[in-house]
């Protein structure tokens, strides 16, 4: 196991979807920070479960105690940490009779890995419940990165096969409405996506997605090549996010089939006197280095493994395969609760890459 | 910059294109491995330019001198130095007043971050020279791995739009054949591809391609979520790769337009009682561990940015735009010698998750 | 700030004196280890204030809750996080308005390095508070120590200038019962050292002392040079617990004035073919690597900087020294209760030595 | 092995004594900085051995090769790479038969831990040759220190039981001397030095020492507790230099035989109103963290474990014990070259703890 991340602003994570909590300490800040209590409950509000219909029907409470680190409302400098009481841990209706290797899930994995000591009720340590102490990290990062006037978005960019339209390409009013959403997508697509996600639901199944996110405001020069390129860090920090599989800038896996005279931007002033490129195939780097063009990459989310449909797998004893249904209700497409755990990470790992730029502080 | 990868097989990284040298020395090795220098060399020249026309013709000899940490043929167990000597480095055509920040490369962010001094002929610490010892570096990690009965296999999956076959479809002897080649590229394929390179080369031009990755003899239960997962892991070094922009693992994108009952791959014994997973669309990955599978990923490749075509762009006093060629022959299409690097680090990144489980070794 | 500290045995620290709580997160422990809560009680009990006068009264209930990690009864491999409550810690007889930079404590420098933002009641974060939850990780990493013969023994060596026996001069079962003491002296000492602590607190003052430590078992072969030697390792450690101003390693300082004819151990086999070292000046170490010797060394600790009597300096305005007296009772001699946490530490350092060699483990 | 230390300004060492050179890569520098080739000689110089009968007479030459990393005379902000090419590394009058387990040198460690597989000859990786390169890095992180008026001042205190007087009891002139002579002694001790270290010598026996450090100008404020505490951090590095057995801060172990009311720094205003404490106890450190006081600290350095005189011992094959001479001339006292490493390693750390405040830099 390795729970932790960063270089300088670092997070530690902790927690069991059935034990006691989940949580996380944050080290690395700088002190004398006013916390922006109300971004934080927001940016939970996001992520959080709902009767939707779109996402699981677990009662999470998504209520929050700060153990440490914040005085008199403003970061202390030392270590935050933060807890998420799990609602009725001690009751499961689990029962162990019923264990097989969910097709998808970290159940064999995490059997083979910890020799079978681990804890499996709802997922244990691999629950998507533990996003939630990364979206608060992240509310946090998110404050230090607004002062020095960077941005985060995130949006759900495709369902399935359904195409949306990309940040680069919608007005800057529409963006930052997107990025108060809790199902943030365009409203041009939201109607046709969510119908999508709620059919694929009804018939048992679950579908995956595409999360765009682009970052506004960072200025060239920041990442660490040859080995903490911009892209490694980021990418580091977006494959632990469960159901992330594929990680790409700019134009990705288009410059694949591109050629150089189209992949290439090129570099030129804006009306201000800016350098810009004329377009951002790079995703805002070259060379694994901000080159002051909005930071952009897709994430590919797998569907939610938890199917309503009766699936075969092997059980805990690897000894016979069985037919199995997964019971309770599930997100039919985690794509839209991922979204806002993207977003988190990313302004975790911009933060860090800065702070090796510029520091923690301090009064030295 | 951070030029160290890996947490106990770890690999720290220098050199200029024009400087004296490259290399790196690698530490946390085992002590008392045979090196293979037959394997050494066989990697350094696949992964060496030639005069074909395929890649650049610069006159890079590729020969290294191991300056510690192997006694008698064998590893010592303390950090292995390698050096790769750069022939007439001293000597340069290069003039500063043609100095332009040349479009998709890292001139500007390098410029900007380093407040102009950091050395730019021939692209400096950003040339692909610097990937010579890193294959050096996974050529010493295969070894260790080949130990163990873990192979590494990567090819040339596509080159622009044209598309080859999947690892996973090619039969073992076949594998084993591309795994040798200079163009690791299937033979059905081959001569298509080469021609679709010349042809683009012969415009001025450049083009992508996609890498495919397979690691085959990995049990079940490497990788350290939350987050340092396999995906993490493999990705953080993959991305510090020169041209990788994208990386996605087992179906990747694809599994962003799957409904899970398609995406999900259903566990069962094969006829040695082995657990094996029916399909491989995670890519031998689950919840971040290995699940026993291979573990399959692909990484696009940008087309090269240094074409022969005239392109505009700003110079270094940021003044004025001007149309500028760059010179000289370059590599139309850097994805076939990216295959060799991208073998190297999967290499590194692997050995050293393994080590996380099992430890470095020593007699303790 | 940092708090983490450990390569794969990994802990990060969280909390203030008078906050909510002060926890850690204990990452990279192997799986289905079976938890000796007996052990755990112990060790927090031996380091925990009593009513005696030689420690401080405040009322700390050392209850612990585990909140992840740890599923019937055994360790999941899973990030285990601890935390203890602060008794009352919402009311605070602290007054802002009596604030002074306490000589000797960290007061200035929280407030120079937070820009005045730290939580300075009872010391904030740097309150020996916060070495219970180092205390409970280090009884975590004892009981896996125990399972390769290791153990790990601190005593009090001195009181001022009351000089004891050290554990290499006694004998075995004497050894044995210092380790389970709440005081660990050797019972030809424990009169006087106590009797000197009782009498520098009556009259308002406090008393040094130096924390001996052995740990026996460790074979030879452990630590990593260059810059993880098993000193730098253990300093780094020993280094971080508040009061601890020096550190040696076997003879120590007094290698510093020997002939190099009487510093070196000799090498010879034991009756039982073993090798061994006819003296152990070195503490068990020789090039930064364990050697199969015990590993010995010393800690000095500082006075309690909290005295009864008057003292002098300035307040938090910076504009203004005063005379003023610190309030409550404070242990006369904090390295009573030190004792407890070098040991603590040493075991976190040693385990996380071992499983750089051995590696985390896990069904691999 | 673990051959790197810092977390942002990072050094990764190689080499052996009879290998072809050692070296290291320097990662994390800042660009634009004017490389004072003068200062690296003269500390270069300070180090190296000398016919003068108090070091070997092995003739190092102590040139280096900068292989990357500077570019017209400053760095470039890459990794800066240098080399010591060993002198007649091939040719070695090392004859295998002789081997034993040199007391107190690292034979046997290095044997254990590597198999066997080590490089023997001169000490191998263990070797006080690799003491060259730290010593170099040191020299570019004084350079960064100067820059902002900090130094970095280090003397031999005490040889045997002979004591010289406190860097903090000597005028700042003579300090600056001192600073510059290659026997780092104060004026008044050094003939009485000298003289014991050449008579240890004559009798074929080797004598230890302390040295001292003292580092100006450092504000209040670096430092991170609480695993990287200022202590920790310095700690760390300097028990990685061989021979060094103890490291002690301020009034260090003499602490542990105060009373609270002598040890305590009483803080005060001087003059020109800056915050001073009245004595330095404390080694200009507070909870770990610089207080802006001289941070100051000692070394006890061992013996020279090679020695004329004979000495019994085991042999390779762990059979015999075989009385043995070291043959050649050696050191009767390292700590006479150990000053130079201490001053490195203090400049690394403090250079190091510095950026995590204020960032290696970059326009960003």
């Amino acid at each position: 196991m390795s729970s932790q991340f960063g270089k300088l602003f670092k997070i530690s994570l902790y927690g069991e979807s059935h034990g006691d909590s989940v949580g996380c300490i944050i080290d690395g800040l700088p002190s004398d920070i006013v916390v922006d209590f109300g971004l934080i409950r927001n940016r939970l509000d996001q992520r959080k479960p709902d009767s939707s219909g779109f996402t699981t029907s677990r009662d999470e409470t998504d209520e929050y105690e700060i153990l440490s680190g914040v005085y008199k409302g403003k970061t202390t400098g030392t270590p935050m940490s933060v807890r998420f009481v799990n609602k009725d841990h001690r009751s499961s209706d689990y029962l162990e009779s019923d264990q097989v290797f969910r097709p998808g899930h970290a159940d064999y994995t995490g059997y083979m890995k910890y020799s079978g000591a681990n804890d499996p009720r709802g997922g244990g340590h691999f629950s998507g419940r533990l996003t939630a102490p990364i979206v608060f990290a992240g509310a946090i990062a998110e404050q230090i990165l607004q002062l020095k006037g960077i941005e985060v978005i995130s949006q759900l960019l495709s369902i399935g096969t359904l195409q949306g339209k990309s940040l680069e390409d919608i007005d800057e009013a529409t963006v930052g409405l997107i990025n108060q959403l809790k199902y943030a997508i365009h409203q041009d697509y939201s109607e046709a996506f969510l119908d999508e996600i709620r059919k694929t639901g009804e018939r048992g199944d679950s579908i995956g997605g595409v999360v765009e996110t682009v970052v506004t405001g960072v200025k060239a020069g920041i990442g660490e090549p040859f080995f903490d390129s911009l892209e490694s860090t980021l990418a580091h920090g977006l494959f632990s996010i469960p159901g992330v599989k594929g990680v790409s800038f700019g134009a990705g896996f288009g410059l694949s089939r591109m050629n150089g005279s189209v992949a290439n931007d090129r570099f030129l002033k804006n009306s201000k006197g800016a350098v810009i490129t004329a377009t951002n195939r790079s995703g805002g780097i070259n060379g694994g280095i901000s080159n002051g063009m909005p930071i952009k990459f897709d994430c590919a989310i797998k569907p939610t493994p938890s199917i309503a449909m009766p699936q075969e797998t092997l059980d805990f004893s690897i000894s016979e395969t069985s037919l199995f249904k997964i019971k309770g209700r599930h997100d039919p497409c985690i794509a839209l609760r991922a979204v806002h755990v993207v977003r988190a990470i990313t302004a975790i790992a911009i933060c860090d890459q800065i702070f090796i730029c510029r520091g923690i502080g301090g009064n030295v």
